[in-house]
């Protein structure tokens, strides 16, 4: 099992990945939020690249969570933040989630073997599900508009580090090298190192630093999200 | 004075970089190699993004490196090995010069304020001359065929880390905060870890053991090479 790293949705095109589990990973906020509202009972996820979608779904009368520049669209039922997406507002609904930068690097990695939703609250889960598959994987950073950022570099570094204490897993590429060496640098203080990111900095400016302590926690819950057609689901055992 | 990092020229219209200086690197040889045959005496440089170009000035006579995947191209006079520049081949002439991710990579961030050449063999001089431009610094990562590289982007981070020992310097992107990181994790055992990188398995492959070596040697050149036009020249004092 080879481990390799998209640190941006815009280099998707250079990794082969059609036969690959795909982790598409947004620690700030979107895959964090769409493990809660999974965690918090949401029957399934319907996510979407533009507002205009989303737009489109909220008037023929379906939930939906959209962002735009950290903040709530004014349509949307709710926005990015994963507080919002409580038991009493989401169990058992489906919901239609448009973001920045996370649904539109799950539509844009989703011709593959199984594309799976990663973020530091399911890290453990995901990473027996990854083990389950035995399959060659590719990590994809949601970044920022492009770029890349620093929080989710460090899920795949710590996400990768997690699959290589596992006998047959190999992550050889420079990519994964780059993200486990940004791990082990990190790691002892990572919560400090992550406050100090762009994203982290532009949450609190925007009040939700509650948020930011909240995406960093570890393994709180064992859903594995994972894309059936349009539609995220999580698998019932 | 900010400095950001361009991990791939695929990301290169991500950034603003008009007013900046931009410091391109491909250590993995193109940018080492440039600064050997100037500090051999080479007169000026042209960099060119295909081999059509390179051939077309091969046929009108000029002397020409071009390189095609680590080898040298069979109608070109040198390849992308820093040894074939040497005082007696190159030393009063122009060399029209075309890599697989270097010259690219120039050509592709060509429009700023000062493009400048930078390696591991040049680093100190590389580093005065920025600090005396003052002005905030992009430093673009050639990468491999789009894909982040190991070498090129600890290169990155080395040439912060230097460049963050000055007042007035700062370094809060997310991308410069990573290949600090990163260099601060490899720093120590850096020639082994980047000889397990990708590029250099694919040199030992090839017979360029010995390049590899060469060009992690630091501050051996103090050549800055930049480009005037559609040429690389170095200045003058």
């Amino acid at each position: 099992m080879q481990i390799e790293i998209c640190f941006s949705p815009s280099l998707i095109h250079l990794y082969e990945h059609r036969d690959s589990v795909v982790v598409v990973t947004d620690v700030f906020r979107a895959t964090t939020t769409i493990c809660t509202a999974f965690a918090n009972g949401a029957s399934y996820i319907i996510p979407v690249a533009t507002e205009q979608e989303a737009l489109a779904y909220k008037s023929l009368g379906h939930l939906v969570g959209a962002e735009q520049a950290t903040e709530r669209c004014s349509f949307a039922d709710f926005g990015n933040s994963p507080s919002e997406y409580s038991v009493d507002k989401v169990n058992g609904k489906a919901i239609v989630f448009m973001t920045t930068n996370g649904t539109k690097a799950i539509k844009g990695a989703a011709d593959c073997y199984q594309l799976l939703i990663g973020a530091f609250v399911n890290l453990q889960a995901l990473t027996e599900r990854i083990l389950s598959l035995g399959k060659d994987v590719l990590i994809v950073c949601s970044g920022a508009n492009g770029r890349i950022c620093l929080e989710d570099s460090l899920f795949a570094g710590a996400l990768t580090s997690t699959l290589l204490a596992e006998d047959g897993v190999e992550a050889a590429s420079d990519g994964a090298r780059m993200a486990v060496a940004l791990w082990h640098q990190a790691n002892r203080d990572f919560s400090n190192i992550l406050m100090q990111s762009e994203h982290a900095r532009r949450l609190i400016q925007h009040g939700f630093r509650a948020d930011i302590n909240y995406c960093l926690r570890r393994s709180i819950f064992g859903v594995v999200p994972e894309l059936q057609g349009d539609k995220l689901i999580v698998r019932k055992e």
